[in-house]
């Protein structure tokens, strides 16, 4: 029996997942995670209001969504400063990245990005037939200059950066990504990544400006707002932009009780602050534990802090395996020279007790081992 | 200011939407639905059980889903006696049916489906540069050996059927269909729609055999279970071909308390026993305030019920544009001769109440307009 007729893209792509989820760890070794620091969530969870709003929402959840998004929209447009038309709303940034590989890359088109940035986003380059080219991580920060070198060089259609990074955590000041808009080769766009900007001190989110073709920014409800589990993510751009993904995208694609629930989440900037807060205490708290154990945390302007092993991505992967063994669900950079470190997770004070607590051991154990 | 340069499919695609939603057209009116009849929602909403999972889900949307669906999936494998492997779940059906096409359509490749069959999966046929060809319904159905006969002359790599029928409300014993299974041409796929399929009568559903590479058949949370907000709709497909979704889907797309909610409403067979009772009772009254009307219900085994307002598509265009001006939300079928009918959704008593209050008038308007 004959199976069905793939198109030679799809025949020649892997059955892959970008990310392995901690429930597939936690069936692998028949235990629960105890503290879940791994994959950048906000363990401080959404607004109280938000979820207040997505329990009311969950009744009348027979209901498609409005395909437009047009509350959740025009409240972020009013948060922006933009118009409703300039902001895309999509079922998170992955989904939307989907999209707007999409309406870009096909084979023959070239995209450039950092080696070990986002794997997600080169997933779907990859899954569009794109050919993606990398330029180095520098002094462990997604560097504009190299980007702008190499997607000059190399004809790039589109150019991936995040800032803040991940999985480094670190970050530019806004007139570094300004000129790195103002560089973009004609015909290129900049696909810049603000996933984690909620996180980041003032002075690092350049201006937004949706007159300018040459970047599309996007921002999610997944970090700050601590909603990861509803897939709620935007995108800010020039209005033909914005309204090109209608052409591609899930039109009913956002559940309607995570739409409710962005909505008020956006509306609740005081807890959005405290998070910030509490997350900023964890980053020290997490640069403390490092600092005991002999290591060194990365700057961060993120919901997460990577910590230098100190050695090579073989001792840092041992560092890794012995903090899960012990249910501390950490990730790591998956490229050199960024995979000496481990990437944690801020967290609640019980969660930072118990990373304290697994860490020397797992030092002792990679060491050992 | 250049703009980012698209690929040439895409930038020969409208910017568009299958299905305008009731919220533009309340937004347009300036007044909410009375009854909101119009996009076979369930009105009877989703199991309390549902409703709970979601509503204690809600407080943990700081995680990510599960990207492999696992307790859903085994959930459902369970439900239909195969293996999980069978199952794959998607950001319902209309996300499902984009990456289905990714992975089979591309330019200069034919699919067909019948002329006035689904619009969303039409989409994503000309999203991905498909060639679609149609074949007319016959005596209200998509008709299995007009399709196939298209499907064979034209070469189709793909072929679309729902059964029961979305905007009929009409339907083929299961014999019927595994016939057409059977006479699939070698290296085509049939997708079989199988949305309403909880809403007919016994002996519709055509047995699952999951080793027949020929046809995967897609299923949902949207209908019966009266989740269409959540977005959660699964394949049944051999397993090769439900693990190659793994090579292009948005794998953390699920919404988290989605995937709670689903499992809870699958556990609650009871609820949906009742919930098709009360759909099977409206459609008697459906069919009642029809005939009371001079009008002729069409036979349903959806939750809908389409009525032939008995002329040509400009006069049911008006039957429905009185409904809509009377605060009642229907849609109709969009090509000739379905157009002649208008496309009324089960509802609660209050919201057939509603209807036959507004049909006599716009009726009235419609033969007096």
């Amino acid at each position: 029996m004959p199976s069905p007729t793939y198109t030679p893209l799809v025949a020649s792509l892997p059955s892959t997942v970008p990310f392995v989820g901690p429930e597939t760890q936690e069936r692998a070794n028949g235990a629960t995670f105890a503290a879940r620091l791994g994959a950048n969530e906000s363990v401080f969870g959404p607004s109280p209001k938000a979820i207040a709003a997505m329990t009311e929402a969950a009744a009348e959840v027979w209901k498609y969504c409005d395909p437009e998004n047009h509350d959740l929209r025009v409240a972020l447009a009013e948060h922006h400063g933009v118009r409703p038309a300039n902001i895309m709303v999509g079922e998170g940034i992955d989904g939307m990245f989907g999209y707007l590989n999409r309406m870009i890359v096909e084979e023959g088109v070239t995209v450039a990005t950092s080696a070990g940035a986002y794997p997600t986003f080169n997933f779907h380059v990859a899954g569009f037939g794109g050919r993606l080219v990398t330029a180095p991580f520098v002094d462990d920060k997604e560097d504009p200059d190299s980007l702008i070198d190499l997607a000059k060089r190399e004809g790039a259609s589109l150019i991936y950066i995040a800032n803040p990074d991940n999985p480094m955590g670190s970050w530019h000041q806004a007139d570094v990504m300004e000129n790195m808009i103002e560089a973009v080769p004609e015909g290129a766009l900049l696909c810049l990544d603000e996933a984690y900007i909620d996180f980041a001190p003032d002075g690092v989110a350049p201006k937004i400006d949706v007159t300018d073709t040459r970047v599309i920014r996007f921002r999610t409800f997944s970090k700050a707002y601590g909603m990861a589990g509803a897939r709620v993510g935007y995108a800010i751009a020039h209005e033909d932009l914005a309204t090109a993904f209608n052409k591609v995208r899930n039109h009913f694609g956002v559940n309607r009780v995570a739409q409710a629930g962005a909505l008020a989440a956006l509306a609740d900037q005081d807890y959005l602050r405290e998070v910030k807060a509490k997350v900023a205490a964890s980053r020290d708290l997490i640069g403390q534990i490092a600092a005991e154990n002999g290591l060194k945390a990365m700057p961060s302007a993120t919901n997460f802090v990577t910590i230098d092993c100190g050695s090579d991505g073989v001792f840092a992967k041992k560092v890794l395996d012995g903090l899960i063994a012990r249910n501390i669900f950490v990730r790591m950079p998956f490229v050199a020279p960024q995979n000496r470190c481990i990437r944690v997770g801020t967290g609640e004070p019980e969660d930072m007790g118990l990373f304290a607590e697994a860490l020397p051991a797992a030092l002792a154990d990679a060491r050992g081992g």
